[in-house]
């Protein structure tokens, strides 16, 4: 079997820098070249009611979104990419350094099964 | 227990439609209508080089997104909302009414588990 895509989901707790709207477009602009995706599309909004950021990176290998909620400390991401050039997982580290979490937890989904 | 989100992630295989960028787009507000979340944003692109379309809508309520290989029959879709007022499974329906997939698999993942 083989996946058309990756699918990493990452759940972080205890961040910093998940109020600022630049901050959040930093860390997806460094993600997305950390992955080796191209990015398409880039939307980055304040989250109402709570100082929370949304951002959206649309990739030609699918997207890479953080929608954050500062007042308890927690981020989620989501990097989505297909390709054997890319690689969801080193968006991690940058997420990392970017946040400095507590907590973390990471999840991959195999999209797109099929028999090889 | 309770969680900040809900993250359905649905697998399309045998669809129709998918290569329509007017389709997906209709699928799309379809379905953030069924969810009774509110559109930011909706971005729409098509996906070289196999025909496929890449769209995703913002929400403020986090995202919809469905990214097609019409060569295979394959869409990867994955609607994440966040609040009481919204259902990211009323989107299911929508979905399978507008691509007439043959299979469908669906998973949930509860994002921002917290303590009550």
């Amino acid at each position: 079997m083989k996946s058309l895509g990756r699918h990493v989901i990452v759940e972080l707790w205890g961040c910093q820098n998940i109020d600022s709207l630049q901050a959040v477009e930093e860390a997806i602009r460094d993600a997305v070249a950390a992955t080796n995706a191209t990015l398409r599309d880039l939307q980055v909004f304040p989250w109402e009611p709570y100082n929370g950021v949304s951002g959206i990176a649309i990739l030609s290998e699918s997207h890479l979104s953080i929608h954050t909620w500062p007042e308890l400390g927690y981020a989620a991401v989501d990097v989505f990419t297909c390709g054997e050039h890319t690689d969801p997982e080193a968006a991690i580290p940058v997420l990392r350094e970017r946040f400095r979490p507590q907590r973390m937890e990471v999840m991959q989904v195999s999209r797109g099964m099929i028999v090889d």
